[in-house]
């Protein structure tokens, strides 16, 4: 009840209870898991999807060939939705020795690392969404008095394989921000403590 | 020395002394009390170097403009911009009464609104510089391949006070990156206590 802040009294902090605490523990760190992997697959599907999307048209007798290299932030997004796989591949990995093994350490430095780490590729990834985004924009809806055509008229069958790419890279996205909250949770508690509430401290 | 997390023993959280605890919250609280200024003066001035902008050229007898509106990720970047300026000064208000008051509470509830307000501000700002500046790299450099010209050979006063705005609006997705660590501390640190550090829970 109290771990969920309702009706907690200010300056009495709780010191939730510690079967209840394990429990929670258990609850975040499955979560925690869950969401690596899913990131893990949803990244490697996300550059997969968009680095292997072609589609050749003929236009006035010339082959012209439409690949993710024709538009930077494709380049992008394949280089962070690669890099997050990777990086969520490690860190389950490290989530299942801990849970195997119960008996790894869980250090302030180690949480540094792994808060900075959830942090930049929370950053990274919703930055290569929102640039892969606004090119999917100008290449579905053009910029007409920028002269900058539409291409999805074009390329259909391109646009809608970059598109499912775009989807994968936002939920990989989401699911970074929710990962790099709980790397918060368990960093900045390890900073709480009896006097911090037991002052009453106020803000 | 404890609260930098140097040597920690897993296992065995500190309670860090309550001087010690004091004056590094009052640090957070004037460091929070700064970003949120920071970011109120640079999301004005780049939205407004943004909408302010515009450029008349004369092509073929005919007169064009440039403005923000032609672009859709300007309009982004000024909203959001807008939006966090607001926000900003809001929460710059809520800290300096609390400072002055010094007695107003800091609860879980209370937390939690601004940790989830700045998480918000944070990846919003983020997207939208990420949107922004793949829109003036497209705009720079055109993409030839897509037919799409480059459009700051023409309209170089337009691009220039567009980066200007592009560049403050950076600074203030950093800042609010800080803002955000810093009430993810605010927070999380509440969920601390005896229990979770004394049964040497381990991660």
């Amino acid at each position: 009840m109290s771990y969920l802040g309702v009706g907690i009294s200010p300056g009495n902090v709780p010191v939730y209870h510690g079967t209840q605490a394990k429990v929670i523990d258990r609850r975040v760190r499955l979560l925690e898991l869950v969401l690596r992997f899913v990131i893990c697959g949803l990244g490697i599907l996300s550059s997969v999807l968009v680095a292997t999307d072609t589609q050749v048209k003929e236009i006035f007798l010339v082959q012209k060939k439409a690949k993710y290299t024709d538009m930077k932030a494709l380049v992008f997004l394949v280089i962070a939705n690669g890099l997050a796989a990777g990086y969520s591949l490690l860190q389950g990995v490290r989530c299942i020795v801990s849970m195997v093994k119960g008996n790894v350490l869980f250090n302030k430095q180690l949480a540094w690392v792994i808060f900075s780490g959830d942090q930049i590729m929370a950053y990274l990834t919703a930055a290569a969404v929102a640039a892969a985004a606004q090119s999917a924009v100008l290449a579905k809806f053009g910029q007409d008095n920028l002269q900058w055509m539409k291409i999805c008229d074009l390329y259909g069958k391109f646009c809608n394989q970059v598109g499912e790419g775009v989807a994968c890279a936002l939920l990989v996205s989401l699911s970074f921000v929710v990962l790099a909250s709980i790397s918060a949770f368990s960093l900045f508690r390890l900073y709480g403590g009896g006097e911090s509430g037991q002052d009453g401290s106020t803000w």
